[in-house]
């Protein structure tokens, strides 16, 4: 009744994942992937989800009770972050300097929010004082900014804003898709009170659940709402039910991503996080000492670089698909290009997770060396490599 | 860093499923489910798409080029369904005999739809005359209707719902959670507009996805909105240019439950959608003749039982709760209680897709009489077990 030559079985090999997402994942994470399906109010997947939101707690560095796995993506992670805690005429303030920030000034406006927005340039960080200004100007309830700009490999600090948002009565909601489990996401220690993320970037785990945290202070901001949170899906009183003590069924929660949620989040915690951040910076680092080596030129402002996104700017005359294809087509290793305003204009070379390592930072300079030779674009021989190998030596 | 007494690998040897989902799986869907990982814009992910809309689309028996699974679970799905052809003021009618009639009717306020409900029976079908009834009184932009009750197991016949909201130029919005793949879900032939479902019922495959159908009719209505969809992550003009011909991202899709997805509904039609059907009638029969012989007594209206989700009436004095644990520790077997009005009046005994099996009704029936047994409620030695071969052997 089915043929298999129309819908043969998957039969991918995989690929060497170095794009903004996906990452690879460790083997364990798939095995537990693919542990046997049990019931949603099963007392051992209650457990499961018990341990699984202790050590999601310690990821975000955070003592934050209501700490879960949102049974979407990172953009249902970002959607849950602004539609509990916006209430139609709420002012809300939106630091944009890519895609990620354009996206929270678009659900804001789907919530009814008193939208405004900070402006800045892709690939710059939004200077804090900025932030103060437009708040001086006018108050928010809501100041929204990412943490690490997948569409630019920005990393944005956040300490300083989560001050300034303090100061000014503010709640801080943060999108760390990209840097939780590559880079500090310092929750509480940050002042920082709603933060979301996605389990396909640092964590290596599939694409699937988004982790989310939030504090007291926003649990009260929440409980003080006038009305009903628009979305059913994504609201926290409820999803706080079913993850809480109560066990009040909300939805059948998505088993098997929990599980390897919960596998991908001991392997980090074996690591260690400062370690695995340190790991995250010497790969960069070495990455970034070839790039510049073969005569590329980083995108994103100096001495705000995020480690787990090197984003590059592609050589005049070069062709962005070219050779991204060439290395997906010689050495199954995916790069990922610009999006936006910068397509074709930068790629972005992940170094996330399991990712991240020194034979993959060795074997794209080298492949990269050889694509842009194949475009007629001339690199001088084994520099990358060479420059990548002095750093790590030096480290 | 992390300590393996405290948090271990998980070691669940699984559960024998007959709850109201989920299900078993099938070897092969878990399987394809840890696959390794690959870009959601990767060419060979794209194709695994395009297959699995292809076969969703047959699941569904329609023709709608807009098919495919929302990244959420089958709430999502509902959520889906309602947040893009609801616009604040439109006018929506319900039909509520069991706990997802009620969550469609909490959503469609949530979406500023003004609401009216037929407030049918818990256990009962909504009759199609009640729907005409309302209707001629009020007209409605939408009309929402559950399929399997999953809540009560009740089957609602659609295709005089689907004449009668033709006839009144209402969207039909059908919840085939728990029907999909396990009864007729005729999208096209009973008119229905808009259709959801969850992948952990009928399907067999891990809850995480939940797709859905939408017809031109109910696109058009989508096309003349006045505001934008109020969730972003649930917006199907976004979705549909990402599933779509452009691939233009939207989000990260969930690449190994889509694997998983896929593999699931192969399994779907190397059987047949017929043979599937037939299947699920004959198992619940059996079941069915077993339970009656046990001197137990069905809940849903005869003639209307979803033969996917068997529920039956607690006998006096027996306690709910004791014959549950009964049966998961002894058996490692999960049947399913129940929820709101009747919590500790019904058990729910699903046969749902890979759970649907002989051996699984020939052990339920010999459990529970034991089970029964230790509560002191009497069942006439092996009666259930008899009735049920009774049932195969006439079939």
């Amino acid at each position: 009744m089915v043929d298999n030559k129309i819908y043969p079985e998957i039969r991918t090999k995989g690929r060497i994942l170095m794009g903004p997402g996906p990452s690879n994942v460790h083997p364990r994470v798939l095995r537990a992937l693919s542990a046997p399906v049990i019931g949603h109010l099963d007392k051992e997947f209650l457990d499961i989800m018990n341990l699984t939101k202790d050590l999601l707690a310690k990821t975000f560095m955070t003592s934050n009770d209501f700490t879960i796995p949102i049974s979407g993506t990172g953009s249902a992670g970002m959607e849950t972050a602004l539609v509990n805690f916006i209430e139609p005429g709420d002012k809300v303030l939106i630091c944009i300097n890519g895609l990620f920030g354009e996206r929270m000034a678009d659900i804001v406006q789907r919530c009814g929010g008193d939208l405004e927005v900070i402006q800045g340039e892709w690939g710059k960080i939004i200077e804090p004082d900025e932030i103060e200004k437009a708040l001086r100007m006018r108050p928010a309830d809501i100041v929204g900014i990412v943490h690490a700009e997948t569409s630019t490999g920005v990393l944005q600090p956040i300490k300083p804003v989560g001050e300034i948002t303090k100061k000014y009565g503010a709640l801080l909601v943060v999108d760390a898709v990209t840097s939780l489990g590559g880079a500090p996401v310092r929750v509480d220690e940050d002042g920082m009170d709603v933060v979301y993320s996605g389990t396909q970037k640092c964590l290596s785990c599939p694409p699937g659940l988004a982790p989310i945290t939030v504090n007291k202070r926003a649990e009260e901001r929440l409980a003080s709402r006038k009305n009903k949170v628009q979305s059913w899906y994504l609201d926290i009183t409820m999803l706080r039910s079913y993850w809480g003590k109560e066990r009040f069924y909300h939805h059948t929660a998505p088993i098997n991503m929990v599980y390897a949620l919960y596998e991908s989040l001991r392997i980090i915690h074996e690591e260690g996080l400062e370690a695995r951040f340190a790991r995250h910076i010497l790969h960069s680092n070495a990455l970034k000492a070839g790039l510049t080596a073969m005569g590329l030129e980083l995108f994103a402002q100096s001495g705000y670089q995020a480690p787990m996104l090197n984003s590059v700017k592609i050589p005049e005359g070069v062709d962005d698909a070219g050779v991204r294809k060439y290395l997906l087509t010689n050495y199954g290793l995916e790069i990922g290009g610009g999006l936006g305003p910068i397509k074709g204009r930068i790629w972005r070379i992940g170094l996330m997770g399991h990712s991240c390592t020194r034979e993959n930072v060795m074997l794209v300079l080298a492949s990269l060396e050889e694509a842009l030779a194949d475009q007629g674009f001339h690199v001088e021989r084994g520099a990358g490599v060479a420059a990548a190998r002095e750093a790590y030596k030096v480290a």
